[in-house]
């Protein structure tokens, strides 16, 4: 039983009316009508439940529940996906309902939400075959890992990526502010960061992962190998005539076929890192390497014993 | 079903009194007494729900409940700041008890902790006001932001600083250690490690955020916008003539209004980087920038293909 | 209420048959035997929640239940180890079994599992007292700590060791897939990435924490202290004539008591790092230290203002 | 761990068609329309949560939240009462969705469910009013209460009439369904089945109440108390020319003021029982009883003796 | 915040040792091996889950998840047939190892518990057909019932029936345990205790229902009624040579097809109700009834007023 | 997702205001003050559930959690225990304060609650006794009765009696109102209303139990068997000269060693029924009946057909 110690009255009157004084000029500032209804946003809940469904739906014998059997995997799996596609399209209802708010798009989030569900449901073969490039790469890159198994349960480049083959596709298909949500999941877990807007190739790894930064406009080839602290980032951002950012401009690296990046390198801007390429560890790169080409730290810096 | 095993004995008798020998060479190390009563510690979990409780009425439209109305805002922000307080009563009693207990200070856990919370509670109009401004430097600052709603909802930097706000003010009302945890819940979700001591101004943006470290002592001033993996550190830790820490002395940067520091740089000790200067990616800074400034890396080290 | 939309038809049929063709192609190519049973693997929920019992039993008075009393203590430790130890056990007989499934050993899991969890239970007074030096070394390391148990309850160093010294224990007991992922689970939460197979001395300190990367082989002596982003990993993995890494091979680094390594820093390969040696932020090691000695980042990058 | 048993396959596919076969048999014979989109019906899980949430808005102090304070507590009702009458109104949109879909009716659910759901919210304050009758009413009536406190936290008699004046009120607003789910939460915990049309005055009291049945059409006075096992039952239903019962005539009893009823005592159809009458207990009553009467069983079959 | 109160010491050691005196007194007067391993008994809370797992199974549309589409039925009951039975395994296995250690039986409870489980699935579509009948009854025969979906949700005799037939079939075969334990969860519920051995025909319906018991050898026809609080017992126990109670002689009532029995009454020993006789509310029978015949309370005791 | 419909403004300001002047006149009816404080009651879920913890401590390998064995008992009984005897502490400091505030008692409910507990405790050894000679006596009485732990496990008269031993025991050491929320919550699950003041001695066995009613003062011998629906009431309540009920007064039956009496009986007032006697169903006694004496229906108004 804790120490003893009243139950202590607030001015909650006072606290209230202040806090609703703030969200008036918050709301006075952004312009917004005081609408009578609801104004239901997505929610990160939902979305990490979902996640959880369909990674249950995609590998159903290894992160499905204990018990199942081939006899019943499909009715597992159906199950599953019915639950989780009925709530995504709650979800995909709720995004296009907020974004037609707020002024940016006309469209009926009632007829267009199926739409977009029902295709997003038939790119998950799809994404299981993509990701299974994945579990293999990681599998075959790392000389402490024991199994398929283990990799698939637990290395946290595999988990980000889950999410973000899942988010990418949402992102491709309208549905920016869930891929997003699906992808913050993810950097929440992991500390990689990949934005759902990325283009990345099969059989992609990220070892230990921390610190990964991904940019929007990234696109990665096949066979490509990151480790923790990289960041594929742009080097500075386009300003229109009017001062304000342009959004949507090509901005991030290129990585062609098997380039591999050590430990805390950066990679800045459009260039474009050629196929095969190997960036050391810690450097900073903002311009073009050839196909096979490496680059690594100065020697200046390194190994200066100091007596 | 599991496959086959029999429940397993397991001498747990000798267990418990290996473990209850570890107890007390504790103990003894750190001359406690063995005091008959409980001594409860603040729970993490309990202020992580309070923290949860804290930002739905905040922002109760956007982080409340899903069917709030304008009519019923004020119910709702009324009795969540209710529990919310009645509970960080509950975890300010404890921390001042266990505090006392530690003999650092004397003082009434059940007189002080009522007149802290109260504090507290009416600092939250001002907290949110800052928050808000938080908002809009993360959507002016990402091209990649489409809503004020999406930044406020998934950006992990804006999470931090919603921690970072309410921790800075209980650290400030004399409940350093419920300030403590709150941070970490954050530094756990974000990876973004601000101590609560550090005073930050309005429009602060973290993007990406992962690895940030910010000092106990550090002065951030307005629009200051920092990328993952910066630190503001200490550079070496002042020892008293006992040689132990002295602590509390101002060993962290100052940072004036409109600085940028990009991805990875490291500025240490108590310099002050100067209005409107820009730290590059990765660089290393011990010593004052002017106003304007920017400092970045060696060309030494970039970029250096290798044949 | 959720705005309107009908519940919608998603030809459930046909995305079910595309993941079934999906995962045939993946079991074909693993060339697995179709077995009628379930293949359960270990469960990383399971494993948190023992963790979490393990967290109690060890230190009871300030991670277990609120109003324990030294009346009580050993009958919370006895009765929460028993839950702990036979829901390993569970866990243990799960890795064994699965193991022996995929053809790399063939020992029976129900005699090999007790046998070992029985051994992992009577190195738990051991293991206390070791993360006793840890939390010591956290108080004693930062000046920022305000009492021993502030740091127990949220230091994301002292969480991390606490989960390796489990960790390692199952790993040296022949149980590296749950010890994974209770470094996992660690890994996730504070973003310090410690390999379970790694040797680390006592009165170990890793502050801030985050991008921490520690690998398999790494030896570490006593008092030694990493901040964040330092990584002590592996500079290439040998390949066999065959093509395929080999495992296990010692290839990260070995600090010696009394080292010190700064933010950022990164030590590569079967490197010695002598006796009290300091290795300073950011920089890239990849030869043997001298005991001692110290390593700082070149001068030539740091601190040239631009006009 | 349990015993050993192999996960074991059970031709779930036969089964799952076997399944089918009897649902399309079922309605096959009920002309049931095969509709593709869902038909869901209201929820005794939600009501059940819906009269905890309303228990609480109506008895803030006793049946809310422990630490509620005067300056608390319309916050506090505010906030539930929003939350239970936006549950409501979800459940009031199914039940007139079912019934429209059943044929019987065809308004609109959409327009009437807000009409009939606000008009529930407007009769709270006099239900509460109604129920402080009966709560003084069991208190007076039961020599062994010892508060008015005790008598609202734990007699199920008055358990059951909370239940009955919201039941009877969704009943009378054209929500049969939801009113009988209501009655029926009550039914289940007290063993006290209350039809929700049942018609019944203030300061109405059932003491111990288990075996207790009150028809549809039963109209009860002020004052009245029954005991446990009391039945106000119709004695036939009325059949119409097609064979079919008739549905809606009165068919259970009067009792007007201060009637008591004791235990095991039925009184069947459309009978009076007069101001102030007694029944005693398990007699049978299928006639009037003037005011003031009393009815007692018979002599012949109490206290003979067998030597 | 509770009022203050020390947490308080209580002697627990000595109050231990109490209890476990009390314990070996028990055991030693049962003549127990005290056994090293568990002796775990099927769990209640997990029978209650796998009825209402079977519930769903058995009518979907109705008692399943409420977005359930024609299109989506037979994934959800597979999967969640599969979870019902497998758990069912689990418990089987739990009474089947139980009864072996009473001694009473011999049999492998890991062989025989998959054979009693499958043969008890293969029931399931002849249950739900039955199932339809009684739930035709109980519309049929209440003129307050206003559809067929709401007999379903809320009639605690068709609640009952649900549980029965499920707990009969357990009952067949060989599982009583598990039956009476179904069973009882009903009881608790509803009132209605209904032995899992009464042999009941189709088109049951018990109205109303608390306080209803039926008895382990009762046989009943089809189409018959009963009313709450009717009891269908045994007169009285046959006992052996040895005192002891002669388990297992028929020794409850049969009812022929089409009989009623109203409130109240009571039925004793192995008598016959023919087909359509009709028992009054509150009699007590104890001899054979004719078919057709009625047997209604002495006029005796009934309205006689009392001035 | 359910049928739409917006969200509903609901005119909450009236509503709740005119909650509050409901509740404004109860409260100036009942003479109370306005407290700012909080008056917190005992909560029938933390009894229910602090029951549920002494039924593990008082059965462990039957009630406990699975996979207890012998070496664990007493680690779980002694943290079962504890946490049970400090949640039941905050319990009756809660009832002894809210009776304080009734204004019927002046005792400090901070000394005498751990006192009350501690007494409490110290008689669970000998309740254990008495329940185990009622778990005999109901497998004993019952031939469908297969082992002790199937009438441990299920039978709703040990339930009861569980709870009644429990509650008598409360209701002894001046914890009236705890007392009766245990009582209660037995009355809910099973039907059975003993109130916690009745006396009752070894070997009690109540078969199906539904509707049984006894009463406070009722005092009952060894060895007693009741069923279903038999009430042990009180004829008439005295009352004192100012009209109210005089509470405390010996009103219910005494019943010596091995009455058994049957189904639907009722026995009213200070009645003695002597040892041995049996008292038949339905009848209805209100005089004492000798030792080894029988009671029993009427003759007249049973087994009468009626063509």
């Amino acid at each position: 039983m804790p120490a003893a110690s009243p139950s202590a009255p607030f001015d909650l009157g006072e606290i209230v009316s202040g806090l609703r004084g703030a969200r008036e000029t918050w709301r006075d500032s952004q312009g917004r009508l005081r609408e009578a209804g609801g104004r239901e946003l997505p929610s990160p809940q939902a979305l990490e439940r979902i996640v959880e469904l369909l990674k249950g739906a995609l590998f159903p014998m290894r992160l499905g529940p204990p018990d199942l059997r081939n006899e019943t995997e499909d009715f597992y799996v159906g199950h599953t996906l019915d639950a989780a596609l009925q709530a995504l399209l709650g979800q995909a209802v709720l995004e296009l309902g907020h974004r037609s708010r707020q002024g940016s798009e006309r469209e009926s989030a009632s007829t267009r939400a199926p739409e977009i569900v029902h295709e997003f449901a038939r790119s998950l073969p799809g994404i299981r075959r993509l990701l299974d490039t994945d579990v293999l790469a990681a599998w075959q890159g790392d000389p402490a890992a024991r199994s398929v198994d283990e990799v698939l349960l637990c290395y946290p480049g595999v988990q980000a990526m889950i999410h973000h083959r899942l988010a990418h596709r949402l992102y491709q298909l309208g549905l920016p502010l869930l891929a997003r949500i699906v992808a913050e999941v993810a950097h929440s877990r992991t500390g990689i960061d990949i934005h759902p807007g990325a283009t990345i190739g099969p059989g992609f790894f990220i070892d230990h992962g921390t610190g990964v930064v991904i940019g929007e406009t990234a696109i990665i080839g096949e066979r490509v190998r990151l480790y923790q602290n990289v960041t594929l980032g742009a080097k500075r951002f386009p300003v229109g005539d009017d001062g304000s950012l342009t959004k949507g401009l090509p901005r991030h690296p290129v990585l062609e076929d098997d380039v591999v990046i050590y430990a805390g390198a950066t990679v800045l801007g459009r260039v474009t890192i050629g196929k095969g390429a190997v960036i050391g560890g810690n450097v900073w790169v903002t311009h073009d390497v050839p196909a096979g080409g490496s680059v690594t730290q100065a020697r200046g810096n390194e190994d200066r014993p100091i007596s």
